[in-house]
């Protein structure tokens, strides 16, 4: 399968990971998900993410997961294979990249602290993974307490020459798309792929400034590619337009600790997955937050009309 | 001036600091922004808060800011005291209070982590600021790095009578508002006044929670003003429209970091302010900012039809 | 092999991993290490702790480790398997204990803030390992971040019964394993075997605190022997003069960041490590480290007289 | 009085700030320990850091204290500023400077994350305070949480020419000092004054990695001026005997959140402080620790022998 690289452009959706109530994987809604998605128009897949429950699966699960999706699917899979030890992680992507992963994304361990300890340690990831394994550096200031700076992101994109793209979610970031690609255009670094997580919540302006797509997980991925789509083409109002329909519920799945029960539940909602079950811990939906999404689902089907979704 | 009670209700506006571009207070925008919050309806006012930029001020001038606003209006007046040392809070709570502000909000040092720690704090609090000083809580884990669970903030209504209020915004926060309410049902807690913060981001649920009201700063402070209003009305659909319009800007200016700058550029653009200025360090906004708010001005207005906001 | 209990007392040896420097695990090593804990009188031994470099390990090599150590010494043999998820925790636990470990130490992700999630965290970690295998609860709230107050130990020790043991090394801490002996006391929890750690640096006065001895991987292990013997037959004196001459050494080694180095430097030094090889990321003494190094163990041999070490 | 300069050396004791039971200032036992630091043969004084209490004070108190010093002895005086803004911390700045302090510390706010967030910290703060102002910076990660690298030091040492020194306690700290002064060999940097903090739990070693001297508040001032006077001598051994004799009491001092009680309790052993009380929030010693700290006393006099202490 492709490599990404550092011009990858386009809707890379982050798929949740079903399981069964019971905690088993539930790999029947797994490529019903990938079909989906396909359908939906994305350009590749993103596994084991954040909010893929990554952690909470053994090695062989993880694997296994990665094998099913690109069984199903020709578009490009990037696999999250964050880990607090190089030992795991290595492992992990190795597996991976054998079965025809595009690459892989690391999020920085939360005990970073000054730029030379971030710049080491993507230095030291992609020794560890090997010069032919690209790299999606996520820079999530928010969930990992890790603040990477422009002249951070900047060596980073300069010295380690496997790390091809950005997901970028650091909030405030429009400023910060604007200034790394500025730096590009300065010389200053190589280009890097820069794919805009934070649930969609600024994408009505990340693309305008600068950035490839959207790599995130909203349980709309039709409108992510939209966004993409219409901006390309110029559409600026109906862009906005159509991303205004969907910020009430952007916005409410974009909370942290609750985003992903409410995506597994309009996802299950929506017939994509055969339940809203998290493996243990997790959390799903009260009855009070059932009918808040209920009622945004509502609203949304009401604004965005005929497109019935 | 009265003083805030457990039971106090409605809108109570985050008052930037308006300042000259040399950093000397602007008291003359102050006190016409304190005649815009009165037209405007709000119940209330807060002062000093997390963007008012109280830390730049002395104590002189911070006191200068208090009296200015008591002496322009008859609204109760909330004072932002936190300090990392109870000496500068106990001398600032005693000057506002002679001046007549309707209580004090504190939030919690970020050092703070267990439970016994966060309810120690508040007891001392309130023993140094004295029994007859009305406390408000802040419950803003996204920016003190401190969680207050629901036991906590039970023991804390229970133990500490003069804390009557708390500014909640955590995140997710609208399990926690049930969760409180449950609370006070079942009697395991007196009565808190709950006003919400963030922005506003979630207010279109926060009063169906149980919440009493909002205490945030965002620009539009009329649209708090209505929310709470067709809330208590029962006209839900009507209240669900009118956020949604506001929520593309509400989303833009609830950025931590960058927020700041886009609500005292609104409050210039709107006459409220002669300048958006900062005191020194802060920051303004980008042209391409300044374009970016434009643009959601526009929609809004659009949106908002003849209110001509 | 035989389980760890609530009272089980003595000291436990935290083993360092040996590695070759081309970073393969050297278990020649490993072996002349357990021979060396068995005759320098430990009561049992802990692997794969934080100064095990236990997160560089794939699972199969942490396998091979405690494979290796279980087959040499018929000592109980505690694991290390703190994880970010409980998938990979719980796939390594069934090994080891399958293997014969005699139970398993679990620090807090560092996520954790209020007394109910560190309490949920250990309840989850207990019904996802299974009730027969023993926990050690490494309450280190330096490198962990997480601090666990009385009042949480006290609820874990209580709801979770298979949490056997507490590894203290919260600093300051003498005052809170009074507080937790007085606990026990008043029948508020039930008793925990509680071993320090902090490499050492306290046992001058733990063990009079109500300590059971120590778990830490000072380089010296017949010190933590001979002061936990020293203590229990009322030598009191003769325990503070040996302990006072290393304190030098237990002081330099204790160093964050740098003290791995230091111990397997020293292991090296007495022939006990082939090299001082740290797996990649990893750090070696300076020079200027080593001479201190050396002139630390030149005094405390001066000091230590005909014991000669 | 002199100013703080980039060649100061020597030792510069921390004081601790004496309050009466009832939390009134005790300007009297001020005066003691202003005396007796004299006779210890110190170098200078710093008022008003961390073991301060300085934000239990007003900035009247703060001022106050730094009147009764600075009117008492001829000892360049340096005074902790560290606020959460700069409004407070100018304000004080100005009124101490007046008063003849010979500069000023600044420990950095824990919301610092990158190198670029800490040198524009103090170059604001030196902005802020005028040109003139000598600025001792703090380098204190266990307590701040901010880490400052090399290069962040070497940026700050060259383009803030008001900051003159460096309180090092950084830990492990001793390469960061070997580091800091090759830099400077180097040409990379301007020189900077190295005092150590930490309670001089490495002075042993810190002295010989270049720093100095010493800038600490261990009770013992004494062993701190004997400590730099014979390494300058170049008496290594009966330096570090001196400093080993001294290490179970300082290891005991050095413990963060009750080293401040350690160190008033034997203060007013030694008839420096007329009570050992803590404004609150404090606390102070149970019968348990002060009997611990008796007996490191005793110890610590026999081995000592005729000196005394």
């Amino acid at each position: 399968m492709p490599l990404i690289i550092r011009t990858t452009r386009g809707v890379y959706a982050i798929a949740p990971t079903p399981f069964f109530p019971d905690g088993a994987l539930d790999l029947d809604s797994m490529r019903r998900l990938v079909d989906f998605y396909e359908d939906a128009g994305v350009d590749g897949l993103t596994l084991l993410g954040q909010m893929g429950e990554a952690p909470k699966l053994t090695q062989a699960e993880a694997v296994e997961i990665v094998a099913t999706v690109v069984s199903r699917t020709t578009l490009p899979v990037v696999v999250g294979v964050s880990a607090p030890g190089f030992g795991s992680m290595k492992a992990l992507t190795s597996e991976v990249m054998a079965l025809g992963a595009a690459g892989v994304m690391v999020g920085p361990p939360n005990t970073l602290r000054t730029d030379d300890q971030i710049v080491g340690y993507y230095t030291e990831v992609a020794k560890t993974l090997g010069a032919d394994v690209p790299i999606v550096v996520q820079d999530y200031p928010l969930t990992f307490s890790v603040v990477m700076s422009v002249p951070v992101l900047t060596r980073i994109a300069g010295d380690v020459p496997s790390v091809v793209m950005l997901k970028h979610e650091d909030w405030p970031g429009l400023e910060k798309i604007s200034a790394l690609r500025a730096a590009e255009a300065a010389g200053e670094m190589p280009r890097l792929s820069i794919l805009c997580g934070n649930g969609g919540l600024f994408l009505d302006f990340e693309m305008k400034r600068g950035a490839d797509g959207a790599m995130t997980g909203y349980c709309f991925p039709e409108l992510l590619v939209d966004m993409v789509r219409l901006t390309a083409e110029g559409h600026d109002d109906q862009a906005h337009d159509l991303f205004d329909a969907h910020l009430p519920l952007i916005r409410y799945e974009q909370q942290p600790g609750s985003g992903l029960a409410v995506r597994k539940y309009i996802m299950m909602r929506r017939g994509l997955l055969s339940t809203d079950a998290q493996r243990r811990p997790g959390r799903s939906l009260s009855p009070t937050e059932c009918a808040e999404v209920d009622l945004l689902l509502t609203r949304l089907k009401r604004r965005e009309g005929v497109r019935g979704r």
